[in-house]
């Protein structure tokens, strides 16, 4: 069943964990979750007991194009048929007490799950009903509880961003992207010797406009000036566009001297 | 303006980024990020020309009691303004092009905010409308973007899931949760010695009832049983419940043994 034409070309991405909506009231989440789902590659989603039942058009309607997450969601009984195929089954809790299991971070989690499906097991990932969470029945059915930290003062959080979390937590288990690097459209980062070549332009025709003429001080603006333009990564045409704006203030200021003179 | 009594009792806590939403169009969106907000601990909240106007009573009833953010955002004309007092502005940006920047991950993004903010320095992060995303006059007032490493194939993230991301990365900055712990109620883990106890008592009644009686296989299966046991932390509380099963199992045994022999 599709809502909509024209949804994601979405398909799983390796082995990669089950989630699973234990009592899910809101059609609306679910479709929510499968958004969140596709945002960090998770393709397989499993339902226990859904409270409206299940196909919802709600549902289809709320996940912004991730209809085949919901086109291939099963429906289970209860959490033991969801479960029993899968190796390893973790569950999300915000407040566990009165239980001795495991408690893992979102990040924690996600590490694991990425060692447990790298090994071809299957793993699952159990998140409560939206008002009450997990019983303690759910939970004594997973290997460990997943946590996240967040401000204790505040943890009230909606299914759809429980799953987002652990979502991204997931594909970041697996991503290399380095945490800071200069985008640089076409043009290369400029070297330090063309960094050079238009600080020396800079500097004479400050030195001609009289800008630097105190001799005791111009050693020091001179390396004040080099520190501000060598602190980070210049583009090559970043440092053409400099080389023009020094030209052409410059020449803007000798022909108004050379009016002046006149 | 407070929509509802009861919300938390939220508060800055700390320095901490201001969240700057951008043309946002939707109120229930703007609720839905101080949600997400106080998740993360973020509090400061300021609009760019909010489309609808502000304040919107739906912005409180999608917020689930996180009022006091709401009730402390403020309004500004432009993004000149509200950056104005800020050191470093961020700018979030999933799709970036045609464009020179230092471009970061969220987790990159959020070490150098703690970093800015540790400083005793001013900071915020840029999020666009709903749809359009910030324009390029946005971008360019940015020290540099965040883009959150996701699905290629399924990028497609709502305002607040957005924010979600970036203030769970923001707390997770500055916590020093174990990625996996053992939580144990009131009873403490067993120590070796103890397991000892138990496997001695396990292996007494393994012999008695003659589980162990092939005395070429029995050092094996002793330490294939050890193995099980030792795999992982035990509490106390449970190498009890353990020695119980065992004594009431060999119990029954030695009940019905004498049944049979009378």
């Amino acid at each position: 069943m599709t809502g909509r034409d024209g949804g994601a070309d979405l398909a799983p991405i390796g082995n990669s964990p089950v989630v699973i909506l234990v009592r899910p009231q809101l059609a609306e989440n679910v479709g929510a979750v499968a958004r969140a789902m596709a945002n960090g590659g998770l393709f397989h989603l499993r339902l226990v007991k859904p409270r409206d039942g299940w196909p919802q058009e709600r549902a289809w309607r709320s996940a912004s194009g991730a209809d085949r997450i919901l086109d291939a969601a099963s429906v289970h009984e209860d959490v033991d048929g969801a479960v029993a195929d899968l190796h390893h089954v973790f569950a999300t809790c915000p407040r566990p007490r009165h239980i001795v299991k495991p408690v893992l971070t979102a990040r924690g989690g996600a590490a694991e799950l990425r060692a447990i499906t790298g090994r071809g097991l299957g793993c699952g990932i159990l998140f409560g009903p939206e008002r009450a969470g997990l019983d303690n029945d759910d939970m004594a059915r997973a290997d460990a509880l997943i946590r996240y930290p967040l401000n204790p003062g505040f943890m009230s959080l909606n299914l759809a961003q429980a799953v987002m979390i652990m979502a991204y937590e997931w594909w970041m288990a697996d991503d290399g992207t380095p945490p800071r690097t200069l985008m640089t459209n076409e043009s290369h980062i400029a070297n330090k010797g063309e960094l050079e070549n238009f600080i020396r332009h800079l500097t004479a025709e400050l030195d001609e406009c009289g800008f630097l003429r105190n001799e005791q001080k111009r050693p020091g603006m001179v390396r004040n000036l080099r520190h501000l333009f060598e602190r980070g990564e210049v583009t090559q045409q970043e440092l053409r566009t400099l080389h023009g704006v020094v030209t052409e203030l410059a020449l803007g200021r000798k022909i108004r001297g050379r009016d002046e003179t006149s």
